[in-house]
């Protein structure tokens, strides 16, 4: 077990093979088993196998291939509506309609995806997180019909591995784990837990192909730039709004 | 390893007996293997062993007796605060101080935590969430001196089970999991998708310890009430700002 979270690594090139369907309703029933908010489950799962679909989200999702690729697209969203129409259906009034409960409701989403990966990954299956969804909340919205009260915030791509990558490195235990309270970091500090990731060849050679001084501005001038981020933030705090996730805030 | 996930029950009693640093290393070595935004594991836990630590953390997490029984708890923090420090000692500006990395933030955290919760499991310790920590987050960032960017988003009890406790009920496949796309729930689906919750045993005796209608009131009128939720999520929107996660929103 330990193994398998151990040995992960994101798979971004898979087989054209299907997953069969009784092991991808296995993989399903052990994101059921993740720990949710009061035992409520605010959150929703859509399954993605059709083509036409396939080759939408391949647009939205900034046009990775692995979404072509790769036979099932797991879409997991903050899902308040399920549970608001049976409090209605009950005559009881809910109040979930804020962003305390979007929060609870992204952290239920994401543990049930992270069984889900685990799971994957046991039964021999490569996974990889799309961080796109975020970005892409408003037009994912519109492609699976989303209802008020549901937001997409994470996606997995799961299929059979056509890559086998070595792991990818980690930030040192000291530069993660804090003792009893938050130790800020001094400049040696970020020195030392930056410095393995710094000294690697991989990262040599993103600085020369993107002739760039640093990889710290790798991240912050090409991957994940200011008016990128400030565009699509404002996007998806616009969804959260829309989608009734901050109506008394 | 599949099985360390369908067996998943939260423990809410422990022994009083200490998880060997051994152990608890590679159970948090564990957590960092998990998929993160861009692998920037913009997230931090820290770690609480100390008595009086826990006493404090015990008031604040309503006084519930787990805190104090288990060994260790671990506070899981969205952190943007380490990253923008490297990114600034390399002479990079970075742009995530606002909502959408918020969000990427406490996705990070959660998957770390997720990993961490199976692999203590498979060591045979018990956990449980703590939803608290999102409530009571403005004080958890004092007692722990979160600086800007640093956010306390969910917590792990941890530590030998002391109970044994059966499954908890889950919603069925289809009342989580939809094909394509959205299926909205009618009347008849919410019906049949509660319909075996709301007949369990447990039910009825809450039902009747709380002299009320049925489970859905119990949900809105007694343990998550509108007045507390908005009050909680007022705050916790405060803290979001004053930590720098929406700058520019």
């Amino acid at each position: 077990m330990l193994d398998t979270i151990l040995k992960h690594r994101s798979i971004r090139k898979y087989r054209n093979t299907e997953i069969p369907d009784e092991i991808l309703n296995q993989i399903l029933e052990a994101g059921f088993r993740a720990s949710t908010t009061g035992n409520m489950q605010i959150y929703s799962i859509i399954v993605t196998k059709d083509e036409e679909k396939k080759k939408k989200l391949w647009e939205l999702h900034f046009k990775q291939n692995m979404v072509l690729q790769a036979p099932v697209l797991l879409t997991f969203c903050a899902d308040i509506n399920r549970f608001n129409k049976w409090c209605r259906q009950r005559n009881a009034e809910p109040g979930y309609d804020n962003f305390l409960w979007f929060t609870n409701a992204v952290i239920d989403a994401t543990l049930a995806a992270q069984n889900i990966a685990i799971a994957a990954e046991d039964f021999g299956l490569g996974i990889c997180y799309l961080g796109t969804t975020t970005y892409q909340a408003d037009k994912l919205i519109e492609i699976f019909n989303c209802p008020e009260g549901v937001v997409p915030v994470t996606t997995l791509v799961l299929g059979y591995p056509d890559e086998n990558p070595d792991l990818v490195d980690r930030l040192p235990y000291k530069g993660i784990v804090h003792q009893e309270v938050y130790q800020d970091y001094s400049e040696e500090m970020i020195d030392e837990i930056f410095k393995e990731k710094e000294s690697l060849p991989v990262t040599s050679q993103l600085i020369e192909e993107n002739k760039i001084e640093n990889l710290a501005k790798i991240f912050t001038d090409k991957r994940y730039p200011r008016k990128d981020n400030l565009y699509f933030s404002k996007v998806f705090l616009k969804v959260i709004h829309e989608q009734g996730f901050m109506n008394n805030d």
